[in-house]
C-alpha cells in the first residue's frame, strides 16, 4: 500500500474531529484536493483566525470577540434573569428562539463524577458570585435533559436557594411536532405530570 | 442573535465540506474552540500542506507527491494490466485488498451527458496512448456500478476494442457477507447470470 504522507497527515487531523471517522476524513481530504486553493486556503485560516480571535466573556463565561460579550453588555436584555447552560452550542440553541431576552452563564461543562468532572472543573462559583448581591432575581437552570445536566441542576439549587432567588427549570415534555406513539416512557411520564391546563 | 464573526467564518467554512451540514459545522467549530492551539494548527496546516505538496501523477492520473508516482514507477508492479477507475479514492480500496498488483488509470470522473461530463473532460486520450503500443496486455475497467460507470466502461470498452487488449470489468454479483434476502433484484440478476461452477 503507497501513502502519500501528506494526505494521510489530512485525514488523520480529520479525524479527530468528533463525529469524523476514517472513512469520512479521507472523503474529506480528496475533496479538498480537487479544491481551488484559495477555498482550501479560506477554510485553513478560518479555523486559525476563530481560536486567536475568540476567547470567553470574563462575566458569563460565554464564547465572544469582545469583552464582555455583546449579551452582557446589552442594555436591551433583563440583568435579573441568568440561564444557566453547559456550553456556548445552548446559547446560539436559546437565542435562535428569540423568547428569552435576559443573561447567561456557561459552566463548560456538567458535574460527572465518575468521568472527573467536579464542581471545581465547571463555572460554579463564577455563578454564585454573580447571584449574591441584589441584581439577580430568577437563575433558570437551563442544563441539559440527562443524569449529568440533572445533577448539576439539583447542585446549583442547593447552592442557590440560600441566595434567595427564584430557581426555575425548563419543562419537560414532548417536543412540538413529534408523535406522541414516538415518545419514550420518561419524556410520557413527565409530560403527564407537567399537564397543564387549557386556557 | 449575537453573532461572532470569526466563528460563524469557520462554521461556513466547514458547511462546504461535503456531508456536513450547518449542525455539524457549528459542532465541529465549538469543538475546535475547546481544542489546544496546536491541534487546531495542525489541522490548518495539514489542510494547507496537503494541495500544496499533493499533485496528479503525469502517467496514471492518481494523487502523488513524487513524480510518476510509486505505483507507475515500481518494478514490483506488472506493467502490462492497467485498471481504470473513476476516482483516487477507488485506487486506496483497491490497493487495500493487496490482490491487484498491475497498473492504474484514473479518469477523474465517469461519463455523465446530463450533468455536461463528456469524453474530454476525463483523461480518457492519456488512457488510448497508454494503452497503444506492445506493453499493456490488459484493461480491468473498475468504473463505479452505476449508470455513468457503466456509460463510461461502455464507452471505453468501444474505445480500446480496436487496439487489440484484452478487456474485463469486475465481477458483478452478491456481496460477501451481506444477506440474500437484502439483496436487490439487479445485483441478485447478476449473481445468477454469472454463476460459477464450485471447484
Amino acid at each position: 500500500m503507497h501513502t502519500i504522507e501528506p494526505i494521510t497527515r489530512a485525514v488523520e487531523a480529520f479525524a479527530t474531529l468528533p463525529g469524523i471517522g476514517p472513512k469520512t476524513a479521507q472523503r474529506l481530504a480528496f475533496y479538498l484536493l480537487r479544491q481551488p486553493a484559495d477555498t482550501v486556503r479560506e477554510l485553513a485560516e478560518a479555523i486559525l483566525n476563530m481560536q486567536a480571535a475568540v476567547h470567553f466573556c470574563s462575566v458569563c463565561g460565554n464564547v465572544t470577540d469582545v469583552e464582555p460579550c455583546n449579551i452582557c453588555r446589552s442594555d436591551q436584555r433583563d440583568q435579573s434573569t441568568i440561564c444557566v447552560v453547559e456550553d456556548p452550542l445552548a446559547v446560539i440553541t436559546l437565542e435562535r428562539t428569540r423568547i428569552y431576552k435576559g443573561l447567561y452563564h456557561v459552566l463548560h461543562g456538567a458535574l460527572d463524577p465518575l468521568h472527573g468532572v467536579t464542581v471545581e472543573d465547571l463555572k460554579i462559583e463564577e455563578l454564585v458570585r454573580r447571584v449574591q448581591g441584589d441584581t439577580v432575581k430568577e437563575v433558570i437552570l437551563a442544563t441539559n435533559p440527562n443524569v449529568e445536566g440533572d445533577t448539576t441542576a439539583g447542585y446549583l439549587e442547593r447552592r442557590l436557594a440560600p441566595l434567595g432567588v427564584h430557581i426555575t427549570r425548563l419543562a419537560r415534555g414532548l417536543p412540538v411536532g413529534g408523535d406522541l406513539e414516538y415518545a419514550d416512557e420518561v419524556t410520557l411520564a413527565r409530560a403527564l405530570e407537567g399537564r397543564r391546563p387549557t386556557t
